[in-house]
């Protein structure tokens, strides 16, 4: 999902026809993703509690608080780069949903009843 | 998605049209999730190292090593009881995909051309 390197480590676990499951390691303080815009609704699990510095793409940056197993769900779409803001290495793991939103069962029931 | 009670935690972080989002917390050795079916393709997220002991429905136990971050995908149908099987306290995530398999972008195409 990079469009711009950074120097934090993606390292993908899983993908498949569902989901796409990848673990960004960032070694030290201001290692970042690259900007990259979302092409996918997506869940993260913070593996530590700290803070992200996240790089908007209005030039805004947001301190966002992370707690260790503490989830959030973003839709597809945030344009960002996002980096570790904190004196320690720090990692989480993304799982993007590789199937359209909203498209499925009852959907396709609908439409092919229409 | 418990249908027989254990006594492990499970806290629901998310849920959405998509996903939910569950946090299983395992206060010590032997603590459990109770018998489950799956009902969605799911994700779990370590937040450990160590191992769970899974009772599987033939009666056979599987002890799974577990590493924090390192995640896992299930497709639906699985049925177990899941216990924590150190002597410390431990947690994983849950991610269960809540929308049908496979029914979803391509799918639909393939559909409306038939």
């Amino acid at each position: 999902m990079c469009d711009a390197a950074g120097n934090a480590t993606p390292t993908v676990l899983i993908d498949n026809d569902r989901v796409r499951v990848t673990r960004w390691h960032f070694k030290g303080r201001g290692d970042n993703t690259g900007w990259h815009r979302h092409e996918y609704d997506y869940v993260v699990v913070p593996l530590f509690d700290g803070v992200l510095d996240i790089k908007l793409a209005g030039g805004e940056t947001v301190d966002a608080q992370m707690l260790n197993g503490v989830p959030y769900y973003r839709e597809l779409g945030v344009e960002h780069d996002v980096r570790n803001g904190n004196d320690f290495e720090c990692a989480f793991v993304e799982i993007e949903l590789l199937e359209p939103r909203g498209e499925s069962g009852a959907g396709i029931a609908d439409l092919l009843k229409a």
